[in-house]
């Protein structure tokens, strides 16, 4: 296929921060971009051509947007895939992943049954139906991460159960369809941002550490400070992966590096992933703009490393839902190491993802040899700019 | 000052392709923009909140602009500065750079007067009235470009008089005001993308060695590939030229390097500069980012080179006005080392500016240590790539 510009009108279901990163990512190649959403004014808007106001679910909405475009991508699980799938067919579309795929991630258990089925290796886990059975499950694996199977986000339906007393608070504060995983003693988690483009090519990014807190992702270091025989163990598992998945685009692997040296499947994300906004500044081709090229079947961009990075997000630090107004920014925009993304967001609510600053190592020199210590000592001073940054009037 | 976000609304007299790279450039740090233009779904439309349709010399229009934010720039010279300052003063908005130093840029010979009183090294140059001033100017300095004092862009408004006897022809192809400037044999053209900040804070980003046919900017190379005492001239006049200038923002600065050895100033304009393109991918922050930054009084963003960068730029390569329609641009995508930008505007014309493209050094162990023969190579391959690319159809 010949590329030929003006690009072509690319629909995203979802008009949150990941779908303002893409809109600010192809503008220059000329991609119009339209977006659903159901948040009139969402935070992709001011950076996108056109923005349907209307629910992720709703039939009349998703016709409209694949009536209006050249193919369809998703930047939240919360679609549904056969109304994405029928919309797409009834206006000759392409949609990418493939909707089947984001079927078999929406639902956790299917998920990891996939995984197990194609013998890559995730952590022990079995589906919940009640809190006896919850129970049992916890006293057998020594403490469990239950899990809504379908639905969660940010720590949302995730809770940690170690005491077989606190199963039926548990299964309630889920308040649904559920599954437990066998709580790891892991020695750090990581992810890999994996790419599928046309005729099956795969790439993938540097193996990134991710530093979670409360179930929220907090920092990723890129490229993760870890042996190399766990990286390429875990490009290896993520090549796996990809293998499962069908259809174009990019996808977020989470993993667990265990104490005894394994790598195991944590989740999957059908779409750019937070673990992977540091690509943005430190690898070639951001997962964002390398998403676009592969749902469009464009050539992908190189995934290379430009220079090591620290993400780190800015989270609601504030006690209850107010309008947004982040103070403190100078210190950010002083930092020659430091870009600030701001997603645009009218209200902060408490730990609310409101935007991420990603430091790289801006001496060339060290680009290639730069060791744990750089690493850390650029985690640090990333945390101290973040740490900074407040949504709390003094 | 302390910045806190949601940013400031900026209003952006024009809305073309400088507009538009303002837009992509600031949008992740919560900088809303307005621009104003009188083509509707102009170039940087897309990419901003709102467009007010309206002339760069409409009165109403640049005072709604005035009145829907809270500071004021312009990326083209073809505003009133007399508008733009009364407007800003009505609605108590700041306006950058002064709009006094917009009116002494416009003339081009008040711009070179302006420089003499500063002592500042420019070529021969001297007002025409007639043809026979003409006539004698030619020759008495061996060949001139004669320049109309205004409104001359992309070689518009500039013709090279070399035998008398073209004086009057030449005079009636730019049709207004002009002055001769003498006709250099230089050994290159080199420009410095000047940044005036708070508090008179002076930045330059490195010397950019620009290549022109036709009096058209066709590639940049970066940083230049020139002595370093030539470096060293360029910046120190640079500054000299800052100096001179009012108001905040980003100056393109473009130069002659003589064989002499001499480094001339050939003109300025008040905005970031095609000469500047290359800092998207090849500075720390873009000439975009940082004339917002400064325009808005925030801290300015580091300048450094982050790797040795060719532009080259996409121009109309039609013979008549028609729809625009970019061909193979699959090359540019597969270019490991290679960004694209497109204008998105909707018609070619001859020679018309719709896009560059980037590539930058992408072997990190080599950007400290890049002689000229990478740079040599860089571009021979930028060219080739550009080349590839066309309007028309086969």
């Amino acid at each position: 296929m010949s590329v030929t510009l003006p690009g072509p009108t690319l629909g995203i279901v979802g008009g949150g921060q990941l779908g303002r990163m893409i809109g600010e990512s192809v503008a220059r190649l000329g991609v119009e971009v339209v977006v659903l959403d159901p948040t009139p004014d969402c935070p992709a808007s001011p950076v996108v051509s056109d923005q349907i106001v209307g629910g992720f679910d709703d039939p009349e909405a998703i016709r409209e947007l694949a009536s209006r475009v050249d193919a369809l991508t998703f930047e939240i699980e919360l679609t549904d895939p056969d109304l994405l799938a029928e919309a797409a067919a009834d206006h000759d579309v392409p949609v990418h992943p493939d909707p089947d795929t984001l079927r078999t991630i929406q639902d956790k258990l299917v998920q990891k049954e996939a995984l197990v089925d194609a013998e890559i290796p995730v952590p022990e886990f079995v589906a919940i139906a009640t809190a006896d059975g919850l129970k049992r499950v916890v006293e057998e694996y020594g403490g469990v991460m239950l899990k809504a199977r379908e639905g969660g986000y940010d720590g949302r339906g995730n809770v940690p159960v170690q005491d077989p007393d606190d199963a039926a608070d548990a299964l309630d504060e889920i308040g649904g369809a559920a599954m437990a995983e066998q709580l790891l003693d892991f020695e750090r988690e990581i992810a890999v941002m994996g790419l599928k483009g046309t005729d099956g090519e795969i790439r993938t990014y540097p193996v990134t550490e991710t530093i979670h807190r409360e179930e929220i992702l907090r920092e990723s270091v890129a490229p993760a400070r870890t042996d190399d025989a766990i990286v390429a163990e875990a490009e290896s598992v993520a090549r796996d992966v990809l293998g499962v998945l069908d259809g174009r685009g990019v996808f977020g692997i989470e993993l667990f590096e265990t104490r005894d040296g394994e790598v195991l499947v944590n989740e999957i994300a059908p779409r750019p992933h937070n673990s992977g906004h540091w690509t943005i500044e430190g690898a070639r081709t951001s997962q964002f703009e390398n998403h676009v090229r592969a749902v469009l079947g464009w050539p992908l961009g190189p995934t290379d490393l430009v220079a090591p990075s620290v993400t780190a997000n800015v989270l609601g630090d504030v006690e209850e839902t107010q309008s947004a107004t982040l103070r403190n920014v100078d210190a950010v925009l002083e930092a020659a190491e430091a870009d600030f993304h701001w997603y645009g967001k009218a209200d902060v609510r408490p730990l609310r993802k409101m935007g991420h600053l990603t430091a790289t190592l801006v001496d060339d020199s060290d680009a290639g040899t730069a060791g744990e210590s750089d690493r850390d000592a650029l985690l640090s001073r990333t945390r101290a700019l973040r740490d900074e940054l407040t949504f709390i009037s003094e």
